[in-house]
């Protein structure tokens, strides 16, 4: 066990707030909560319960400035704001803000890390800090750190389900025999799916994680953006495709590949008893390996605890 | 990444020569490596390939007593001798030897971890060295560092499939639909099952892998051994079963479930298209997670270099 570190939240959403929620459980203390208009900060641990009840009675978690959340005397910048593309920003200033300060950062926001890999590298490079994400990719499911484990130039190539909002959909169409519009509008009840839904259904939100996977895989030899990633979606795929896969002992997966050489993500056809074919929101990777085999890692991939104990873990993980 | 290490490997069979086989490519060397009988110790390296050659040859790694390599100057001890029960023996004493000299241990041999896990923790307690055993549940699949990085505490039950052997027979059984006696003699032929299969088709195998669990889940609260295990095999299990079990679209499965309460191991039924229902030789653990939902990692649970690259995954998270 690592002792207890302090850490500072930005971002208050169902990620940012779980981890402030959870971190008394998991021994560490939050010094600082910040949304993107407010914070609070205090050195001797803050009323996290107190910061959730304000944010869901006025919209703020305290009355400091969210400045002054990067400011504080913390451990861990626990970076969990919405995942933006190209710069990044405001997450990528957040990271910065804290390995300039030498200290560590656990990301729950994909940006920096599939928009600027080479640039988050290069800071921690020139900090005492480290940078782990695990969150970034697959939720609860613990990739990146078996990936780690492995040592990623042992790893060959990773393969998965990656985004459960689109897997949800695929597996209604399939059950049911209904068309993807149908089913979105029953996943938006549900809250499955975004009033927005492309980002998840248009295979952006599963590529950036095959991008992250990459740039892994790749260490420093090359970086991957969104731009390098070969991406198709589940919108076109007609309801008459899963019946034929059917006939066949078949289905339809949004699935996700990254290696080396780069990223693809788009409608596959996998055996309907195969590891790919995970129901529901659940998410799966399958990392091939050149000394284990294929192993298979499947879980929850999104949720605002389950990607919290991921955040935690990493923290876990730091010296 | 972690600098590399100087390893002793005790146990020159197929994991023991895998690790010391594939030490370098992970950025380690081999300083020591010994059978039962014989040794060779070169603190600038040993030439693992000649030794393993020679071990083919005329059975001996080198020239030097075993007891040379417990004494050699290394920074991790990997006792990957072969498993025994109760005192543990001689692979307990190997590890005393490291830790009383503030060394890490890393084990592939479940003996220590099962039958005497509080004697293991006090002496770590007592030594600057840490003790690993990632190897000795499931192989090549990371369910012990993925139950670490979670936090114990955090994990309420771990179920599933931990023999390959057996998975394996029962696999064929219901594919072929021939009973227990032949395909046991199948599996012999191929080198998947022992001349004595007892240890795997008895369950005892599956069972340890399951006491190590429980003492994982338990931390210091309480100490399993395999005497507290509810344990029964495949033998039993007539071919009959496996055909009812499939009118009613299920298979029947080794499964092992370890809980703080203790464990349990035995033939049980399980839906065709369930995750527990792994083919052949996989493995497949199930978590039980207090944040995290269900985690399913599944992989191949055996062979020498698979249990190898879990070894040196943990090497490589040692300090």
């Amino acid at each position: 066990m690592t002792a207890g570190k302090r850490l500072a939240v930005v971002g208050a959403g169902a990620v940012g707030g779980s981890v402030a929620d959870l971190a008394a459980a998991y021994g560490h203390t939050v010094v600082a909560f910040a949304d993107s208009s407010s914070a609070v900060v205090d050195s001797g641990g803050v009323d996290t319960d107190a910061a959730i009840e304000q944010k869901s009675a006025d919209g703020s978690v305290g009355d400091a400035d969210p400045e002054e959340a990067l400011h504080a005397d913390y451990d861990v910048l626990v970076e969990a704001t919405p995942t933006t593309l190209d710069d990044a920003e405001p997450g990528f200033s957040h990271v910065r803000a804290a390995l300039e300060r030498d200290r560590h950062v656990v990301l729950a926001n994909k940006g920096p890390v599939a928009e600027r890999y080479s640039d988050l590298r290069g800071l921690e490079r020139d900090s005492d800090g480290a940078v782990r994400f695990e969150a970034t990719v697959g939720g609860a499911i613990p990739i990146l750190s078996t990936v780690g484990d492995l040592n990623p130039t042992h790893v060959t190539a990773a393969r998965g389900v990656l985004n459960g909002t689109a897997n949800f959909i695929l597996s209604r169409m399939a059950a049911e025999g209904i068309d993807y519009e149908h089913v979105l509008a029953e996943a938006q009840d549900l809250g499955v799916a975004e009033a927005d839904p492309a980002f998840d259904v248009e295979g952006t939100d599963a590529a950036l994680k095959c991008v992250i996977l990459a740039n892994v895989l790749a260490g420093d030899d090359q970086e991957f953006t969104l731009e390098d990633a070969d991406v198709a979606g589940i919108t076109d795929v007609p309801g008459s495709a899963l019946e034929l896969a059917a006939e066949d002992g078949r289905t339809i997966r949004l699935v996700g590949e990254a290696t080396r050489e780069g990223i693809r993500v788009g409608p596959r056809l996998v055996p309907q008893n195969a590891a790919l074919a995970v129901t529901g929101t659940r998410n799966i990777v399958q990392l091939e390996t050149a000394h284990a085999g294929q192993l298979n890692l499947s879980g929850r991939g999104a949720g605002g605890e389950e990607t919290a104990s991921a955040v935690l873990g990493d923290v876990g993980r730091l010296g």
